[in-house]
């Protein structure tokens, strides 16, 4: 069993690919997760489960279909199941994402910014 | 559906109690608690359910019987279900937690550090 400390920016230094999340732990069967975002993503949603947003440094916005709500670094937002999403940094922004084991990054909608969901770093 | 921002910082502002999570945000059958904690806190195990710690600010130990985990400002732990353990902290420390709605924070061990696992802040 590793008990051991996950430093998060320890963690982010081994990556630059934006919009990729990749596996830092796992508690049950939820997975957290971190990725370096810039630019807009696609709408999606997640119909089986909510998702946790927590802005490790930078800022964001998630935009849905009615309303947004900014996030700063220290800042976090659940969205909930099935709610239509689309995630948006204006400058590079690190999150945590938790979700249930196996979540597609894209939700309901594949395409090319579709990732693997089992990256572990 | 509440899909507003979660300032951790200002939640934190709005009590002094220290090892009382209180729940910030529920992620389908899991609840984000935050905790203020200083000195030594029980043994205890959680048959049912790993539990996560993340350090919000300050620094804190997680002994375990033959080992232990330091954990700064900026990392995280995931202690397996059944696992004993001890939080301890030196100075004031912030953490938040993810574990199950419910979790109760002395696990199987029951006392006068037993809090309520129901507090919304």
């Amino acid at each position: 069993m590793n008990m051991e400390g996950i430093n998060l920016e320890e963690k982010f230094s081994q990556f630059d690919e934006l919009w990729s999340p990749k596996i830092i732990a796992q508690m049950n069967d939820y997975h957290f997760k971190l990725a370096k975002i810039q630019g807009e993503f696609v709408w999606h949603s997640h119909p089986e489960t909510d998702e946790v947003f927590i802005v490790v440094s930078g800022s964001m916005r998630i935009d849905f279909r009615d309303s947004y709500t900014k996030l700063n670094e220290g800042e976090m937002c659940v969205v909930p199941r099935g709610v239509e999403h689309k995630p948006i940094a204006e400058g590079e922004c690190h999150i945590m994402l938790v979700e249930p084991a196996g979540t597609i990054n894209t939700g309901d909608t594949r395409g090319e910014r579709t990732k693997a969901a089992d990256i572990w770093i």
